[in-house]
């Protein structure tokens, strides 16, 4: 007999049923068992002087075992499990568990040491339908407007991007390097003909640093489009992106969210505000006495975002918020500036940086002054090479999807969020 | 005024385009540009006499610079290209090209020096969009069956699968290896509650080896799904994924694969074809007088696979076909057995195997048994760990997506077909 999920059940029909048994209570004439599968819950009850078969072979298994029965469900007012329970012929232990080696009261560490039994809870399992939730909105509205979904490589030759330090790869006699990110690919698809791309791939961080927003692995969202205007057009493609992608969600799981979560899934509202840096550090100075610190100047930090989030709110009723117009000295020699001024933003949400976008420079003589400018060489010659042979203006940006989760969903640090996290003092499981 | 696509050009509308010249032909009284943008191509006609400031702007500009026009789309008897030509008022150069370091008669390495420019061609664009296209189709399809979307590390911290060599990377004060495949963590998910996912991410295998069909990092498309009864539902959820890829492949690009390729995209018909691995010796044997050699026996080899396929194509007249039944002593020890034979099955496609998958063993004790057989020990720990505390039966597969365009499109080598190829000598672009 073919398998069937628990919310497919039809009364009084023979059926089989499989799943975890997620607690097993065994009293004097009844053993009950909630049974969990990906569709729900149900209550099995097994009468312990008809069932002689069924208890032999339950006999010794605990609870986390993997059980499928046979049998039918039947209505019953006695059962609070939505009124409903089933009714075993056999069962057949698919998986014996032993007990296990944690509880609710783990602490983070000890969860991620056993993640595959942490992510077993409900909202472990909600979490991870959100992410793949928002990244399939975001991408069918991507795929909607024709763009196409590119791989690039992880393994590189030069330790490109300045910035963010760079994993070192043994490469047979040589050393690779893994990719920070795809910027310098993504831009290449430009220059080959490809007008409007994404790629949705692991990118690499050797930060040597353990905050909640750090980790050494993450998924990046990346996007770059050619023929634009301005970076006006890269917000507003970012801006329906982000739209489509927890609408998406709402959809599908606002009510788990908010059961589980007690969070509100709010799909905002276009255009999302946008202000200029300067403007912006007047703002924080008048209403929450802040004052950037001289290192940051043309630049964001962490409290500084978290106060722009609360500007937002308070000042627009979003939660999020565009900030332009910062100084070139803070921004990547790639981005475009016209009067001096990098033609590129930084995203908001809910007091958290989740993009940078920007126009790229695409005209190779301005490029390469502006690499000069930065002290970058060598490392940069394959990328400068794009742009000699015909390469149209473009721009984009990249997401974080863990961060972007995490922050939907309002955890505390990516540790919660990632499927498996990595950070300097993890690589287990 | 907004930049439109060359083919929603009206009929004497002003309007703006925006390309690549790929080919300038300057005459006594006209300038001619055939201008393409990613919807097709148009010539861009310019009478001399009557447009002082294009031509002047136009000066010294060579083929492969990008430009942008605005001006009117006329019907034109003398036109070949589509009988229409565009009539510009003003032109902007949005990027100058140097005269192109390569040509058509650019061998391999070389066109993969400068990927970039290689990748304009027509024909390669349309390889990356069927790329797209068939990774598309699969997803939505596992989509549409209920599957989630999961993201695992790419850093690991055992070297894990035997067999193929492992890439070391610097992690820190200690060494990290890149994941050979997410086997491992795409079964940990099944130990985690969610049913059926699915993850589309880089694989990476140090192999030292230059052949048409290695690289040391490819596309990878892997499935997993818990509560099947045997690897028979792995198969034909495979069939139902690949006939999905395929079929949107053919819908959007069958006529023009045909015409550039000259390659007929073939929808397969369920079921596959099937045999066993003796059966097929024998049939091998005795059609094509082949005798597999002593060190392969109980497993295929280049050679089998090929002949396996005409085979297929000969008495099946299919495509595709499933072998089963490998020898134990050649297959991974995850793999369940029944009667010591392995319950899994290698994919032959036009000739090439595209894919191992199999039934997995999740009992915790059979596993440890067939792990110790293999000499298994340390670097497989954390995996075991995975099946102590319940986990249900379960089986999957993984597919190069690259491998799979490749024999899509019957290009020659994965050199051609992936967005930047990498190989043991090959780390740039």
């Amino acid at each position: 007999m073919k398998r069937i999920l628990i919310n497919e059940l039809k009364e009084n029909e023979i059926s089989k049923i499989s799943g975890w048994a997620t607690t097993i209570r065994d009293t004097k004439y009844m053993i009950f068992i909630i049974l969990k599968d990906r569709s729900g819950f149900i209550q099995v009850s097994i009468d312990k002087n008809n069932n002689a078969e069924i208890v032999k072979k339950l006999e010794g298994i605990l609870a986390n075992s993997i059980l499928s029965f046979t049998g039918k469900m039947v209505k019953s007012e006695y059962v609070k499990q939505g009124g409903k329970e089933f009714l075993p012929d056999d069962v057949v232990v698919l998986s014996s568990a032993e007990s296990l080696p944690i509880d609710d009261t783990a602490n983070i560490d000890t969860r991620m040491d056993y993640r595959w039994i942490d992510l077993r809870g409900e909202k472990n399992n909600l979490m991870l339908l959100c992410q793949a939730a928002l990244v399939d909105g975001m991408r069918s509205y991507l795929l909607s407007e024709k763009f196409t979904e590119i791989h690039t490589p992880k393994l590189i030759g030069a330790a490109s991007e300045s910035g963010s330090s760079v994993f070192e790869v043994k490469y047979f006699d040589r050393t690779a390097y893994l990719a920070q990110s795809p910027q310098f690919y993504k831009q290449m698809a430009m220059a080959s003909g490809l007008e409007r791309i994404f790629e949705i791939a692991p990118a690499f961080r050797a930060e040597n640093s353990n905050t909640n927003r750090h980790t050494t692995e993450f998924t990046s969202f990346d996007v770059e489009m050619a023929y634009i205007d301005s970076y006006e057009d890269v917000m507003d493609l970012e801006e329906d992106l982000l739209i489509a992608g927890l609408s998406n969600v709402k959809n599908l799981y606002g009510d788990k969210i908010k059961e589980l979560f007690n969070v509100d899934v709010t799909v905002p509202t276009k255009p999302f505000p946008r202000i200029k840096l300067e403007d912006l550090y007047q703002e924080l100075h008048k209403r929450y006495n802040y004052e950037i610190p001289e290192f940051d100047v043309g630049d964001m930090n962490a409290e500084a975002e978290n106060l722009t989030g609360k500007f937002a709110k308070e000042v627009y009723g979003h939660e999020f918020i565009f900030v332009t117009d910062f100084a070139k000295t803070k921004r990547a020699f790639y981005h475009m500036r016209k009067d001096d001024v990098p033609q590129g933003y930084d995203l908001i949400w809910k007091g958290t940086e989740i993009t940078t976008g920007a126009q790229r420079e695409h005209r190779f003589e301005v490029l390469r002054k502006q690499a000069d400018e930065k002290g970058l060489g060598k490392d940069v010659e394959f990328y400068m090479e794009f742009f000699k042979y015909g390469c149209p203006p473009h721009g984009g940006f990249a997401i974080g999807v863990d961060r972007l989760n995490m922050l939907l969903l309002e955890l505390p640090s990516l540790k919660e969020e990632m499927f498996i996290f990595r950070g300097p003092n993890r690589l287990n499981p």
